[in-house]
């Protein structure tokens, strides 16, 4: 089956090549389809072939109107403006493009809508998982490398290159993540990334192999499985009633983007005198002090020397990116979107391209990476509270602040300001969101230390921290091998925290996939995540009850979901020592409650006067009457 | 004078006590005296004595009423409810009260409005000097202590007794203060704190010389010069151009104040089973998810065993303690208000007593002390645009968040989110406030550590500072003796950053009020805030221009002040080696620039695309064409 796909890619591949070398051609349309029956009725194609910007263009199909053409300032390109009227049919036309006697076509395909689930959205009732395709598990040897491809190995001997993980690999473990309570797969970048080794700091060649430079936006890598490996996937995952959240990148491209190499405009890139490198400070964007000079440099500055930097502003341009993110929602029947560097980008794109999303699809849910160390910069790139000039329509986000300080929390002794206040701190700012129940929370990822080492390779940390980011508001999500408790830091480099999932490639010697090749300790690890993340599955209130949380006193931090259905309460004993904690505190919540059952241990406690807290322990109590 | 004026305050002591003997008088009506032609046309007395709950009242005066008598709890406490009509004349009538034969009055005066400058509020073009009084100078060596007090002792050997400073004391270095360039006085508070010694900590008992332990409102301290030495005061004040600021408590009393002693209600303070501290918490305010449990003991729990916490819900509380806020606005023609305690008191009061205030006053100008640790927390307690359930009306506020951000960032290297950029990045939250030109700034306060100290008694850090202070947005504050190099930390007490002001009471040794009295390095740090203090005082730009900063990069951090009139550019490098800046960026602020004058040091620059700047110094810059 696979093999097969992968001989029709390569006689597509073939084809392609060759319609390359026929001059007078319309060699691509992109978006390279569309369908009937969209909200939005305008559609923009960008043609390309040469001289298509000489072209005057026709299009003869019921329902569908060339509204008007655009030259670009590459001769190459054509923008036509299209509307696509409800009463369109599915079916094919022509782009016929005239220039003189000379007259060229390509084909377009209008079909139907996409049928079954799509962009459901995420929410806290959702437990996401994180995965970096290359790196979990190779279920298609054959499709590794390419020699067609600018980087043609993978060597999983070297951190830094591909090393042959694929979308087979993740599908073949499902029923492991569905056991330990995953209900959403959230992957780094699948589009293809086509492209020569990059240097990645001044000791190392890097492969694409995280799938961040994109270079074709139309292309799902066929080293994961393609297009058409990526539509069953979603489907796979859809008959499982998972999600799929599919990871943006609207800042910049890799530097073998083919529209790197044929640029429409001379501004389709932000380009500068010499190489400029964003000032990674985002206080520019909110600061009212701040300087036209300092918004440019953030925004319009490279990530690096390899990565040009898409210029949001070119109106062509970000039609093209909002018309992908829709193609793609539809196309792969995606339920959400993750957007990479979102705090980079220009912020009109970023909030024209949210609202063209979520009107076309209103339960989509849309979070962006903006790695930012306040809550005032947190909520200034979401839908916030705060009046001000911008103001951002992002519903979620991926919640950094609560990130830092859950790390810090367990890191640090308790204090006035430090160790579990951390946390109980972070929340307290969260009257800034709109709605910090849509923000996504996490331990970790593929860019920082891995959580484990981070907290010191402790178990119990690991547990409090756990369970934490399974009972607190948001929507929780996991970076992968950290149930089976991978660990390490980026010393000496990001591959240390992006290593292969054991198990999951052939030859592997140890199977962490399965309980039998865990150790204790591991299995000890994944059957509390297990344990946890199934009880958040199936407990509504933890998902969507109020939270009431108090101050945190002498190393202990409490707090409750409740509906009117339920009460569960957290307590935390973030110290060396026993504490027998007083609940007379905490009466507003606790009146009535006589028992409780530990969701963890199962066992039950009656009498809740006094609750006994073990030492570095969260206990979860189901309260009853 | 000033031993006349004591004979005669102490012989109205003698017929108040006279009074307090005489059964069935009414002992005291509070507010003490008020006047007619104010813009709110109600006031309730607090009629004090036996049995005064009792009686009928009758009041007999045109335009005034009798609305309604309340009963307290206390039979010895009457609330009257008066109207007084903008027709009302001056002048002075009985309040009677009857109780079948027995007949009681006192006699209570409304007078004409005061007349004079009051209520002119500071602003960004002030610069205001906070002072502990006692510490200060000792201007009338006869009112340091008196037998009649519950404290008779003054003792400059014991650091936590009162030392005999006052307001003459301040009064005799006016031209001191003005030479420096202030032009607000700030004092702790002068009400009266008639009290015993108090256990401020197990070994230490001392003396309310700070000013915070009320025990009259009707009463200044005679100690520091009474009711008609603070009128004298803030007279000739205004008459130099001066400004003042009082120092609110509504938080607690002492607990030798006469109405713990005599509590109107059961609820005029707030009670509890045992002795319960606040918590000092201030999240639970605005924290989405605080338990009603958390906000009580923040607000309600008591500041101290010996400050009884006052129940600002109680509405005769209210009223009495806004009616004092009125009585001494008007009585000794206030500019401003400091709040003390700001964020233990009850939100509503806190509103009611501004917006009171404010009707009263339009151009006064009220900053809280709300000591926290982030701008979120910092703009909940001040007019903010935030949409959240409470909105505070508070026009400013003490910048403890650009204080903290001040202090690190002179005492931290240089680093991604250290060093000058805490200062920095403290200014890039201002969205989320009103208006933070109306905040007040300091480096220091009479609860802090002394600045001086915190930066490691070094010269150019605090030269540094005193830059950032005296240029930047908002209302800057400064703490006495910092320009003589005032320093010290809170170890082992309180009273170790509040020393005699040297020079200031008979028989020091050392005067630093003269520059003969200083040290080199002494007057080097007095002249340095003496020229920019003067500066900022007569260069409009500083006071109400707009701020332009940029991101600091490499231990440089820069910013402008701009109008239509002028531009000055503040280029601070922080590191320990001579930085040639490249001003480039700064295109925005500085083109059709060419020259400048320093203003620190008068010299003139000419040619501004490379600026030098020493190591470890904070240029000042006017800039020319």
């Amino acid at each position: 089956m696979n093999r097969c796909f992968t001989v029709l890619f390569l006689l597509a591949q073939f084809i392609l090549v060759s319609s390359r070398a026929q001059t007078g051609a319309i060699r691509r349309i992109d978006p390279t389809n569309w369908w009937v029956g969209m909200k939005n009725q305008t559609l923009q194609l960008m043609v390309y072939g040469p001289q298509a910007g000489s072209m005057t263009y026709t299009i003869t199909y019921p329902g569908v109107r060339l509204l008007k053409t655009h030259k670009a300032e590459n001769p190459d390109f054509a923008f036509l403006d299209l509307s696509i009227s409800p009463a369109a049919k599915p079916g094919q036309f022509q782009v016929v493009g005239k220039n003189g006697s000379q007259t060229v076509s390509r084909p377009y395909e209008l079909k139907p809508r996409t049928s079954g689930p799509k962009a459901q959205g995420v929410s806290s009732a959702d437990f996401i998982y994180l995965i970096m395709p290359d790196r979990f598990a190779n279920g298609d040897p054959s499709n590794d490398a390419f020699p067609d491809m600018l980087d043609t190995k993978a060597d999983r001997s070297i951190p830094h290159l591909r090393h042959g993980g694929d979308l087979q690999g993740i599908t073949n473990h499902l029923d492991y993540l569905q056991e330990l309570g995953v209900t959403a797969i959230w992957m780094t970048p699948v589009l293809v990334n086509d492209e020569t080794l990059k240097q990645e700091a001044p000791d190392r060649m890097q492969a694409g192999y995280h799938g961040y430079h994109f270079t074709d936006h139309y292309q799902i890598d066929k080293r994961f499985g393609g297009n058409e490996g990526y539509r069953q996937f979603a489907q796979t995952l859809h008959r499982r009633g998972m999600k799929l959240v599919q990871d943006a990148v609207y800042n910049h491209v890799s530097d073998d983007h083919w529209l790197y190499k044929n640029q429409p405009f001379k501004d389709w890139f932000n380009q500068w005198p010499g190489y400029t490198g964003s000032s990674h400070k985002d206080q520019p964007l909110y600061d009212p002090y701040a300087s036209a000079a300092d918004r440019k440099r953030l925004l319009d500055g490279w990530f690096t020397p390899f990565l040009p930097d898409l210029n949001l502003r070119n109106p062509f341009l970000a039609t093209y990116l909002i018309q992908h993110a829709i193609w793609c929602t539809e196309q792969f029947s995606l339920d959400a979107w993750r957007v990479d560097t979102y705090k980079y980008n220009d912020l009109n794109f970023l909030n024209r391209c949210n609202q063209t999303l979520l009107t076309e699809f209103p339960k989509l849910h849309i979070f962006g990476e903006s790695w930012v160390g306040s809550p005032v910069a947190q909520a200034f790139f979401v839908k916030n509270k705060i009046d001000q000039p911008f103001k951002s329509n992002q519903p979620g986000g991926l919640d950094f602040v609560l990130y830092d300080a859950t790390n810090a929390a367990l890191r640090e002794e308790f204090g006035w300001d430090t160790g579990v206040n951390r946390f109980y701190q972070a929340l307290t700012t969260d009257g800034l969101y709109t709605d910090p129940q849509k923000l996504v929370t996490f331990l970790e990822n593929h860019d920082t230390d891995r959580f484990l080492s981070v907290i010191g390779d402790d178990l119990a940390k690991y547990k409090m921290g756990v369970t934490w980011l399974l009972t607190t508001r948001g929507i929780p999500s996991w970076y992968y091998g950290t149930e089976v408790l991978m660990k390490n830091t980026k010393n000496p480099s990001d591959a240390e925290v992006r290593r292969d999932f054991p198990g999951g490639f052939p030859g592997d010697k140890e199977d962490k996939f399965t309980a039998a090749g865990r150790s204790k300790r591991e299995n000890e690890a994944f059957d509390f995540v297990k344990k946890l993340a199934n009880y958040r599955k199936n407990t509504p209130v933890l998902q969507s009850g109020k939270l009431m949380q108090y101050v945190p006193q002498l190393g202990t931090y409490v707090y409750f979901r409740y509906d009117n259905a339920k009460t569960v309460m957290v307590a935390t004993n973030s110290t060396d020592q026993e504490i027998a904690l007083d609940t007379k505190r905490f009466a507003e919540r606790m009146t009535g409650f006589t028992r409780a059952k530990n969701v963890l241990t199962d066992e039950t406690i009656s009498g809740l006067s006094l609750i006994k807290l073990p030492p570095k322990t969260a206990v979860v109590l189901e309260l009853s009457r």
